[in-house]
């Protein structure tokens, strides 16, 4: 609806507004994110899924440091997407956040409070000047009080609540590989299946164990865990995704 | 009366005037409000209605974090339109004024008082430089000492009290209709036919129980009340308004 | 004696004076005044009168919420034209600064008084960066020590006393009016229909007790009084002034 | 020796010296000044004189709401041209270094020592970012220790000690009638006379005792005194300045 | 994907991304760092490496003050790539943050831990504005709890943990000579030797002794060790990589 | 070496050096300092002296308020040339420093001990964004420990000590005039007699005693003394320097 | 690599880098170094040399007011090359340092830790925006512990250790002289002949002792010696460096 040059008179800050009401420097930030690798989430019946494409750039790298899923509390996990450094200063914030409820209040934080906590301070970055917004998106998955739950932050500082959820490269694809195959009732395997068959479906040749990632919060034991490459390779296995070439790796 | 050059020498901060004495930046951020999905609100004789457009992108989104009608109190509810991420901000600062009045003087908060505060803080954004205006409107609906009464509160920070009010998309349509269709002494449930009649005025293929969020706050009880998906099933059913495909939902 | 290119530049903030010794931001504060409805005020022998225009916009706008009178004190009225959400941010300084006066000289505080102060505050924001002027214009009438006045506030901060004064739209046509028809010592009653007559004079097809707000602070008690719908309708009546055609209330 | 595109790219702000050594925005504030109506001072043998241009725009103002001489102690009468609300901020400023003074030290402050308080506090505004200029100058006329004096102060911030002066609108040329006709021996009478002489030979149609505002400090009593319109009309009357006609009143 | 021109438009500050989502002075700060002359890290079982080309522009200039390998803590060395005064400013920032958590937790500070400290600090320069970023890489090499690690700091403020890292110029050269020939489970001593061998395959006409500057931080014991210019020229001389021309050193 | 386009690039403010290492600002600021009127200064075995151009605009204006020459302690006098306002913070400076040496040391401050705190004062004032630099050159003249000394800072920030100065119009005339005339050796009435001399090399039509300002701090008593205008005018005719005809006064 | 133009939109500021990862201001900084007059250090075995051109604009100029050689501190000297103004400031910096140090841990400062501190400081003023780099270098000589040192500081904030250095005008070809002739046995005093020859060799018609500075530390005593003209002249005349005409002085 707006010209080249229209857009550009208008993108130059978080405090401008352009005519038509869009807040330019916010939409970039999300340009940020979706250069970013992906991210996917599932909530199941009894928990929730984590899955990310860590796929590293050089064999003299080490996996562990490509940090995509972080433990931000036992019950909580968070995936990200974007700028890498900008989603350690929210991973940090949330883990903060997390042990002052529990040195305040005693209890651990609600998956929903602290998403909201997040986005709160996302958006201040978004509305006063002398910064730039947060280039990264999270997705909080974690279990309170027995339920699962699954949320999005995204650069504005809303929070969306999903039952499965793509974010980063080829988040358009791999959103309608879940639509269509989502099932609430799945068990937790099942959803671990689901995110790695989502995962292939936008990856050439196949998976690896070594370039995925995955965690789940079962319900059962509301605790955070890192599936180990053993047990990746056996879902990949049984789903037949493993790939015959590791070239891609 | 200005062409298109003269307009972008004035916009490009809250703290310029145009040369005919127009803040462009809180005209802009009202270009936000009507981005957003429509919002109405019902006054009657026995209670407020808020109803809103909460229809969702994708099946995999939980409906309940679309949140467009907040409780800001036991008798005040909040339905906005506009920048999500905005809205949450003014809706906080809601529920902190309320709960800082009963604090303070041991009593419910006015609809009218919150009201103006929440304008004074908007207003401040709209004069001091260093950030951008809020790119959110608000109707505040509740019942205070037996009286129901509605207010919006718009990006310039000025509070208007209305009978039936709508903001967001096809704000202009929806207004044309409640003008014509309004008798302020309807019942409450007329009110909240009114709204969802005034709703579908402006949507395709009619309403699902999904896609619509109501909130009554009754004079009675000057309880906030969300309808359940059948409360209002019940409603569209009887009002003949029910999408017969749920395409849209 | 400046061309339109030059005008620009120096009209981007209140920190520049143009070559010609302006201050461009102010003057473009007082177009924003000259958007806002009509407001008048007269000063008689016994006591000062305000009207202004409160027209509405739409059948389901609470009248009462287009606040163009205020009471600041017990003997104080204030009209403003011009931005309202600025308008709103004097008026609580205002009031504030009479309470101030109470408690801290256990006295009313003098029209003159008041007016000077809220110059002052105005004055600010002409000189100093990072804000904006107000785009607001206001009448302060009252009685003090048995004394009727009528002070203006403008854009840039400079207090003036008149006799009688018309701020906002049509400004320049009711002044002539008033200059042609003021007479000092006029009553009370006399100032409400010359205010009245004024109002007219630049209104199409007459006015409605609605449409038109009345304030008075008559000399023998010093209290701010608003007129009543039906006290305005027989001034309107009395002076053949209702409109014969609703159409523009 | 500068062009106007020139001069234009070093006058917006008065952090900038242009390449000549010129800070364009106090000249501009001095345009300002010369925006305002005429002021004159003059000192004699036994006082000094305070004139003024108080014609008003409308009959409808009150005379005295045109404030252009202010008292700013028993023995200190200033007199401004430029930015009336600027002046009232240095006016105010005035005032309560002298109370401050009496207060501190028991003594009425000296007209000088005053005179650079001022200058300093307008300096600062010339000098450090964020600010403009006050645009405005000032007449400060007293009598200290049993000697009138009477000083400049101008938007640089500048003191200069004058015999006779003017500010404002037609500065030249008064000035040049006060160089042909000043004589440092006169009479307080004889100044009064000179000041009004000089004010009517730039005014067309003569002067009214309501168009000019008369004070002196006589070094007698060293006290402000402010003219009543008959003793101004009986200057007037004796020096056959009398206009024949008041429609320039 | 964008034009010069347009690059331009959003490279002028570290609160601007560009319409794809980048930010370009974080990616102008990564140039700084290309830059520098090359620094190389290798991780082996027993140890980790640090190398670098310490070459001067003069003979006059002191070896020692080319300060490029530098101890943070005992089992602690850092070695940079670009901008040297901001290198100086990281360095002395981890030795603080080093001798802090000594003091604070008597013991030594995790290699990952100092990591993630110096790049949450420099993340900060890369989001609030009134700075720039970091024009500088950093390599974090240690032995933390018997396990030799390595790590690399960009300046974007993001951690990566290597197996074999080279950073500054030719760094995509040697990293392709170090993917060929890096090998886990290398001794120490032939981790040297990699470094050396990765150094020379970019340089012309051999390395000297004087030219090269190498550390180790031995499992064995976790203490920094500066090679002398004799074991340096020992392994020079046994890897046959002796410069036979000493014009480049 | 730089075209007119090229210059003005970096002229802008005092925080930018131009590509070949200059400050603008500071350039113009000593423009500033030429457009002032000369002031000399003279250095001789038993005293300085300071001489000041001080004709004035109009007969009217009052000669001791075109303040040139201050004294700034006992033992210590200052000559300014360019902005007066300027001039007058860095005079009020220089005396709090003399005063608070006085109070904390119990003696007088140094000469060269006050001139480099007036500069280091004023070269933050060239560094530091946010202001402008003063646009005024001092001459600080005065005896310590017997010692006569002539200090110049100019706006840049930087001390020097002469024998003999020149600053503000005509500067380089009269410097070269000082060059061929000046003998360190000389008394301090010869001294007088130079400066008058120097004076009015540049005058054109003689000197007055009136437009003549000149003070002398001799070794003897180490006390500033200003000329009366008898004792100037002794030394004028004693030199016949008197003008002929005093239209240039 | 870049042209005028490209270099040009990336040098208005210390807080912005140039796409090939530049900071423009500060290398204009280095040409502000390069504006100033040349100083010359040189380490022998036995002490430390500094020799600056200190040849005076003006034979009414005192010598000693060009301060290019400072004592820092009893067993350091500091000599500095360009803008004069930002050098005090450096040297001031640097006294307070080395008394801070001799108030807190009771012995003298190392040189290389004062040298640090220095750039420290200096690096700020490159990274945080609001104000310019420091237009100078300095040559920090001294001797700690025993031994002799030489350490330059440049606007980047970066410290080299040097055996001998030129800094300022001519420094290339200073440099050249240096390298060819500099032997790091030679004693003190070949050590100021070579500073003097090296000097020379850029100067037309030959050294005066007047026109040069020359300052040592001898390793003896450590404490830092100003050489009088008749040393210096004793030095000039053995080397037959002497000028044959004084005309350059």
């Amino acid at each position: 609806m707006q010209g080249q040059n229209q857009q550009q008179a208008y993108d130059r800050g978080i405090t401008i507004f352009s005519p038509d009401g869009r807040l330019y420097q916010v939409e970039y930030a999300r340009e940020a994110v979706k250069r970013g690798t992906a991210s996917i989430g599932v909530r199941t019946a009894d928990g929730v899924v984590l899955a990310v494409d860590k796929r590293i750039r050089s064999p003299l790298m080490e996996r562990d440091s490509v940090e995509k899923i972080h433990k931000a509390d036992d019950h909580i996990g968070i995936a990200s997407a974007g700028h890498v450094a900008d989603a350690r200063q929210l991973i940090d914030f949330s883990r903060r956040q997390a042990q002052v409820n529990r040195l305040r209040y005693d209890e651990a934080i609600g998956v929903e409070t602290l998403t909201k906590q997040v986005t709160d301070h996302v958006q201040q970055y978004t509305q006063i000047g002398g910064a730039r917004p947060f280039g990264v998106a999270l997705m909080i998955a974690g279990v309170s009080d027995g339920e699962p739950s699954l949320y999005e932050t995204d650069p504005s500082g809303t929070p969306y609540e999903w039952k499965a959820l793509a974010i980063g490269a080829d988040r358009g694809d791999i959103r309608e590989y879940l639509e269509a195959n989502y099932d609430e009732e799945m068990t937790l395997e099942a959803g671990v299946g689901l995110a790695l068959k989502a995962l292939e479906s936008v990856a050439e040749g196949g998976l690896t164990p070594e370039g995925v990632g995955i965690a789940t919060i079962p319900v059962e034991d509301a605790e955070f865990h890192e599936l180990t490459d053993a047990e990746t390779e056996a879902y990949l296995s049984d789903l037949d995704l493993l790939a015959t070439d590791e070239d891609d790796a």
